[in-house]
């Protein structure tokens, strides 16, 4: 991607940012951080950037404006804020109507709200992919061990109901094992979900021992894929692999991967499987 | 609802056969109850009946027709089972392959199949509300409490995603708040929901001190209304009172209140309502 001078990463919380701004550093381009409080890795206070609240929104453009940023990336995790506690400056007052109008509706009818308003304030918003296309999940098979022909079963079931449960802007995972749906991702993410998973009955799961089941989490079909495209990274593999999952599966061109080599080498060690499947493989099934 | 000379009451756990039990015993029809080891409720072991583990199908059934039993009401919660463990009888494995077919689908697809096993053994099988009719959740308010237009528009929400949940034989019940949903019940169960719905970040939740959001539950669209019809009872108000809900919304004539006297009291004790919506209601807003 070029068409823009200077990048302002606006870092929520998490390894992705990292990794970008890593990116950026590596390949020498130019950029600015804007980093989140208190969401942003501390690892991101060694690349240049500055440091705002969630409310700052003013403050938070006119440094990136000042650093000479034409374009700005939003990525990472920001808790839904509480508008009772949160510190708004007069910029982010004066997008309080569409950030009200879009909450209620769901996380990606918010983030797209606050995409417009960087827009409307002169910023190009470009995807993370677009800055590092390594991150874009890859089709097919990622590490040692592939998924066999129920598994893809499994993972076309999950991928219709995580495709049903987008629709509504509800969440982008869901754990399927033996054909039934063990749970849907809502507010609570995918770790926790993960966490839930391992704790029903074993007659309905998989173990370390005899893996079942697998994890889908792919775009909701309204979804602004410039921002919150579905993740995975080493702590998603944990989580699946704790859970007695025999793998992951996501879209294809429509997830990110944080750091994949560490996250094939945890899969591989787990003994589950990475999967990129494609919209038309899991509609067709 | 007359037509039957003996009720088999298959009895699995929680306070649903209780309550049907003692109705019958205090209403003089003449019943059995087939417990449901180890989910049957000790309580059940006053009432005339006998127990068997989960598989042994066949012996149940005998036992129910030496009793004199010509129907059978098939209710309270009995975890999936473990196939691996299971004691199956002899008739039980002759149901192995309908059961087999049923169980990747949902719940409601096996509950169905198990009922189809009992029509086809000869019982008539009707549902909780046809023997105690004062089981069916009633349509509007039910306590002192009602819901203001705002939350109704909060259930119709919620009661649109639980049937598109619902229509994948996924779960009954969703929680929504300030629009947003968070959370989708899956294999977990209502109760487990509640649980992890107060551990979100207050910012998207209510508290006890400023109630919002709602849960609601409603039978799947594709529902066998005999068996498994949404239900609520003590514990469902407590588990939403302290996930600082506002409330809880059944669909009227498709969910069961179990003790719905101590439900109102309990309601009303936490300040929260309890409602029942008519599907015209929640499908036009």
């Amino acid at each position: 991607m070029s068409g823009w001078r200077k990048l302002g990463v606006i870092a929520g919380g998490g390894e992705l940012p990292v990794v970008l701004a890593e990116h950026l550093a590596g390949t020498q381009r130019p950029y600015f951080v804007a980093r989140v409080a208190p969401n942003a890795d501390p690892a991101l206070d060694a690349h240049p950037g500055a440091t705002h609240g969630l409310g700052q929104m003013g403050a938070r453009m006119d440094a990136m404006r000042e650093a000479g940023c034409d374009a700005v990336v939003l990525l990472g995790q920001v808790q839904r804020p509480d508008l009772k506690t949160l510190q708004l400056d007069d910029v982010a007052i004066s997008m309080l109507p569409a950030i009200l109008a879009a909450m209620p509706k769901g996380d990606d009818a918010l983030l797209r709200a606050v995409l417009n308003e960087h827009e409307k304030a002169g910023f190009t918003v470009l995807g993370a992919d677009q800055v590092m296309s390594d991150l874009l999940a890859t089709p097919g098979v990622w590490g040692a061990i592939a998924p066999n022909e129920q598994q893809k079963k499994e993972i076309a079931k999950a991928a219709k109901v995580a495709a049903a449960s987008g629709a509504f802007d509800i969440g982008q995972g869901v754990v399927v094992c033996d054909g039934l749906v063990l749970a849907v991702e809502a507010q609570e993410g995918t770790d926790a979900m993960l966490r839930r998973v391992a704790e029903l009955p074993t007659a309905i799961r998989g173990t370390p021992q005899a893996r079942r089941g697998v994890l889908v989490k792919r775009p909701k079909p309204i979804q602004e894929r410039r921002i919150d495209l579905p993740t995975i990274g080493v702590r998603t593999i944990e989580g699946a692999a704790g859970a007695g999952l025999a793998g992951i599966a996501v879209e294809a061109q429509g997830a990110l991967a944080v750091r994949r080599d560490e996250i094939i080498t945890a899969a591989n060690r787990a003994g589950i499987f990475v999967y990129g499947f494609t919209a038309n493989e899991v509609d067709a099934a």
